[in-house]
């Protein structure tokens, strides 16, 4: 009795974003890195709710192992590469979260790992990826072309390559978080995720709709690193420069190639957050909730916090999705706000 | 077939002990904080254990509401009092995270609240107490008489005096932190607690000594607050001047009447810690553990963390007793420890 019409668009869409990721690729990742991965706290903050005119919920991935949710897409990716073929070591180019995600699933896996990061990554990101036992290659964030020099070591050394996100096992192992956080509030209105290549949002996107399927999805971008936001309004995939913003886990040009059709049909609208934004809202949360969460992991929680949508009344699911701060810039930006 | 020398001595070790406080109180005192305190998480990081070189649990009281365990006691107080008689005002004197506690309580409990606050307490703790609708009476740290002017609010408004720690409902709901840690850690060989005016580990050692008798507890002072560690030597209580310290919560010029028999009877020994290693620490902990804890909250962590006692491959339960602190005092602390 189905319009036919519209059970082929709505099976056609379903299809699209099924040959990519879907809710079982999310359950075997589950499988994959349970007992390995933090299951992560949920936190509430009353303060917060009064701030904010809603009830919000947060994933706490910045108590994840390595300081964020990449632990649980490098996990997935490389045990499950493991289990279809030997090697001996893998290769990725990343900001800084991912490398240490990767440097420490490597130690976790008996594996060999080379990270290529950009020369002006934060210290602490750089040194903690080098505490893992790997080895960093350093490259120009605004002048070279990092997939070119991992690649070239893939080929060079028959290597692994765990790219950030544009993978499904990476998105998969992204989108558990959003499963245990739904097990635990699982009437969530909204869910809001910071959104870099999208690896984090298409699997949270994913886990959401299929478990509530009622939901609405927000992405979170800074001001100046649109690239998504940008590319949803355009209807296809565009690339900015390199955009700068102190939330360095954000500043990719442009959405993924895997990524963004899955964005695409599952997200509602990107919010954006300005740097000074997110300084206020990691502050408050340190203060009020004694939790470090860093610029690019507080992006969805500023959303909500300055009201970038209508939450109102509404219980929002919120990741939290690294907490990666040198000291030092924390305490600039401590100094900012600090009356 | 017991030395009744022995038998005498030990009996009237425990009658002393049990005057003040059983563990028949500090079970009565989870049943009143039952739903409304929060049964704060054990945290734990093996890079923590290997700087350590022990297997260390933190009972997270810097995430119990109003940011310090002071909630347990206050509650357990003021309620306790409320079921034998009617009040409509209630008076304390503290250095910051009690007047908190008793401000919120108060607020919860439906009374009205006068907190009597040293003028130099951090500005965060003046302006949160303030926050929960208590009155501020300040008074100075190093010249006035607080307990004096509580009192004399207490004659002339009938209100009930809630003591910061000396007095036994106070001890019976800090204690409740234990109780619950030993609960989801039973074997520990240790438990680590920072020394104020001795109500925490008063509590603490009570819970902890009735679980596992044969658990080892130690105190922890500031170098420059360490009247807890002289009275122990001397036999009896020793007042010093107000100890000045990062560590305002531990500002204390001597353990209590009634907490000091308890500390003697429960407590092997007190270290000292310097301010730099409570800086170091705290510091640490947020970098690594993405936790805010407060340099008061930070002492016994600091004892372990720079090996104030051997604890080499023992199990060691440690309370973060607090984490309330400036984001101003935090970047001031960042910015000596930063590289």
């Amino acid at each position: 009795m189905s319009d036919p019409a519209t059970s082929s668009v709505h099976g056609s869409r379903l299809t699209v974003h099924d040959r990519i990721l879907s809710w079982g690729d999310i359950e075997e990742a589950r499988r994959r890195i349970g007992g390995v991965a933090h299951r992560t706290p949920v936190m509430h903050s009353r303060q917060f709710d009064e701030a904010a005119g809603a009830t919000v919920f947060f994933k706490a991935e910045n108590l994840q192992r390595a300081g964020a949710f990449k632990f649980r897409g490098a996990y997935n990716k490389i045990r499950a590469e493991q289990e279809r073929r030997s090697f001996s070591e893998v290769v990725a180019y990343s900001s800084g979260n991912h490398a240490q995600a990767v440097a420490l699933v490597s130690k976790l896996l008996g594996v060999k790992a080379t990270l290529v990061m950009p020369e002006d990554a934060p210290p602490a990101k750089l040194a903690a990826t080098r505490g893992y036992g790997a080895d960093v290659v350093l490259y120009d964030r605004y002048g070279g072309d990092r997939e070119e020099i991992g690649e070239k070591l893939v080929r060079e050394r028959g290597a692994l390559l765990v790219p950030p996100f544009d993978d499904p096992l990476i998105m998969a192992g992204a989108g558990t978080a959003t499963a245990e956080l739904l097990e635990e509030v699982p009437d969530l209105d909204f869910l809001v995720v910071p959104v870099s290549g999208g690896g984090l949002i298409a699997g949270s996107a994913t886990a959401a709709k299929h478990l509530r399927p009622e939901i609405t999805v927000y992405g979170v971008e800074p001001e100046t690193a649109n690239d998504t936001a940008q590319s949803l309004e355009k209807g296809e995939r565009v690339a900015i420069p390199v955009p700068r913003t102190i939330a360095d886990g954000l500043q990719v040009p442009s959405p993924g190639r895997l990524t963004f059709p899955i964005i695409q049909e599952t997200v509602t609208r990107v919010l954006l957050v300005s740097d000074d934004e997110m300084i206020e809202t990691l502050a408050w949360t340190l203060e009020r909730m004694k939790v470090l969460v860093e610029p690019s992991g507080i992006a969805g929680a500023a959303a909500v916090k300055h009201r970038k949508a209508d939450f109102a009344g509404k219980k929002v699911g919120v990741i939290w999705s690294g907490g990666n701060l040198d000291p030092k810039r924390l305490a600039t930006f401590l100094g900012k706000v600090a009356t």
